[in-house]
């Protein structure tokens, strides 16, 4: 089987850090004989800077056929003033949308050597890997009617949180199936008590639970009490299970508590292609930070992490990707820091470039 | 001017906390000749076990018709199988409702003697004084259509946000006036990225910024962001402005990480009434801790703190309110501790009583 990748460097840094991704993509094919089929294309501002549109129908085209789509990072100031439809950031929800990648992994984890980076206590976050599972295709994010409308003389901005049972359904089960490769435990976060889909929410989480996950340990919490959770004793968590919007919020938060968030990779995934892989998208969790972008200062390791995710995930190469995990690890050990990670420690930070130079040579 | 206060102690611990409020008020009337004259009535599920519903109408008149009141709170897991028009959360939410209490004012606030317990760094937060404006009557709480609805032989859960110019104006300058009596800074907080109710606040926030308070520092960030900047740095933040369903987890996680989840109270403001004084009701942020009730181990600041508020927006007595907070400060500076607050240092707890007993010492 060939294993095709479609490359979305995107705005910002995203062609800094994903030139990284490039070059341990290389070292796989020459070193371990993992052959890689890679197209590159635009994505966000770019592609509104060369098409009109932050994705061209050719390129969402080819995102449908590929094993797995690569991403960097969209937005950025310059396309601030763009009217809605045209920002960048519609072009990543079109990927999503499209390809109905509607199970997002987002993991947080503290990595051992950066535990003191975290603005929360050591013993707080030292050790913590726990896993969010954001549903991405459905929700407020993309529920009609939506818009700004005129009504009694003055315009009213709206959305609508929309969720059917079988997205809940679906979504559900993703949790449940890492909950039994890691630690057992899933907990939904909603707000039940005070919004009709939490309602729906809870109760289809419930009956997956008991009708096909009965061994796993379920709990529900509300969303605001969850978000105050993670801040105070995130290790209390394995698996978390949340909405489109709620999970937008919490994932972030949880992966600034880590302390790492220059380090976190994510995974968005879809169902089954004809070919047994599921249809998957990898992207770091940080944004395109255009206040570095083009400096060579940025950190590549969230997106090079997003392509071990792509190994373990699309690739079925968990062997490579904990390979690939590990180098990363070792060279945090090592004190190898890009700027984002100088702390009071002090000493020189590394580039863009020599990071990816690191972990190449501790693969 | 006489001063009118309908005390509705609730669920949980509501009762026990707010029994250490009416001493604090009997002081006020026997030592500083302020005297207020007092209703007591039932809310949330102690409601619904007299009269079948979370708040009763006579309840809701007389709600209307004082100067403030003070909400102990609601909630427990004996309501938890009630339908959802019956949930004790549906009183509080008809109270702020129909007063129409739309700028729902939540500090943010690190006491000094309690800076260790929090699960920051203790420079991140000690010192912290930030100040939460919650949209507090519209949006996805209570905007319709809602409900679970039968579609395509399916059920869909469905809630609608909605927010009109007026509505966001209104509560935007609820935020920039605070923030004249601050530090001169709001940060307002949506997803206008991805939606366009945010698209419309920011707008409008802008608008109210350029036409009427130009002086105030302004700035906008997107509501994950804003969640991870407040785990990272949130003493960058003066007045954080943001909409219901934001506000609920955004101060949720502010309160958390002040470490005095106990300690927080907050306001909920209306219209002026006749009388001059705006529609107010009075809260602690903690919920009814089933846990702990009945025990006299629940700690009674923040409703105490609550009452302070009243004091401060309700009666005008600035000074008064700040006398009760400093006498709360000192209790905590001399180390008397309730249950929750009880860290690494040791000692032994004081019951909710012995800390109303201590507070009015120092007062
Ligand atoms: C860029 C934006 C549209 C996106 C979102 O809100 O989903 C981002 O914040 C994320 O979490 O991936
Ligand atoms: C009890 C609940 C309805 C309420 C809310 O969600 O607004 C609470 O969480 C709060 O923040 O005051």
């Amino acid at each position: 089987m060939t294993n095709t990748l479609l490359i979305l460097p995107g705005d910002g840094i995203g062609p800094e850090v994903m030139a990284e991704v490039h070059r341990i993509i290389d070292w796989y094919g020459t070193k371990r004989d993992l052959k890689f089929d890679v197209t590159e294309d635009l994505v966000g501002g770019a592609a509104y800077d060369a098409h009109g549109k932050p994705l061209s129908d050719a390129t969402m085209a080819k995102a449908q056929e590929v094993d797995a789509v690569l991403l960097g990072a969209v937005g950025g100031p310059k396309y601030d003033k763009l009217d809605f439809s045209l920002k960048p950031e519609r072009g990543l929800l079109r990927l999503r949308k499209e390809m109905d990648l509607f199970a997002n992994l987002r993991p947080a984890q503290c990595f051992d050597a950066l535990a003191d980076f975290s603005s929360l206590k050591r013993d707080v976050v030292s050790g913590l890997d726990i896993m969010i599972v954001r549903e991405l295709t459905s929700g407020i994010y993309f529920g009609e009617p939506r818009g700004i409308i005129e009504e009694g003389g003055q315009r009213v901005g709206l959305n609508t949180q929309r969720y059917t049972e079988a997205e809940i359904d679906r979504v559900a089960r993703s949790a449940f199936e890492l909950a039994k490769k890691r630690n057992n435990k899933v907990c939904s976060m909603e707000k039940a008590n005070v919004m009709e889909s939490g309602i729906l929410w809870r109760e289809v989480v419930q009956k997956v639970h008991d009708e096909s996950y009965p061994d796993v340990e379920l709990s529900h919490m509300y969303a605001d009490a969850g978000g105050m959770q993670l801040c105070r004793w995130p290790k209390q968590f394995d698996v978390i299970l949340t909405d489109n919007l709620f999970g937008d919020l919490l994932s972030d938060v949880a992966a600034m508590l880590t302390g790492s968030l220059g380090m976190l990779p994510s995974a968005s995934l879809g169902a089954p292609m004809e070919n047994g892989r599921p249809k998957a998208m990898y992207e770091p969790v940080h944004g395109s930070a255009p206040d570095i972008a083009g400096q060579g200062k940025a950190n590549p390791i969230a997106c090079i992490l997003s392509f071990a995710m792509a190994l373990r995930y699309s690739f079925d190469e968990g062997t490579e990707a904990t390979r690939l995990e590990k180098a990363v690890e070792k060279v945090l050990g090592d004190g190898v820091r890009t700027a984002d990670l100088m702390g009071a420690e002090g000493g020189a930070p590394v580039s863009t470039l020599q990071m990816g130079d690191a972990i190449l040579a501790a693969l």
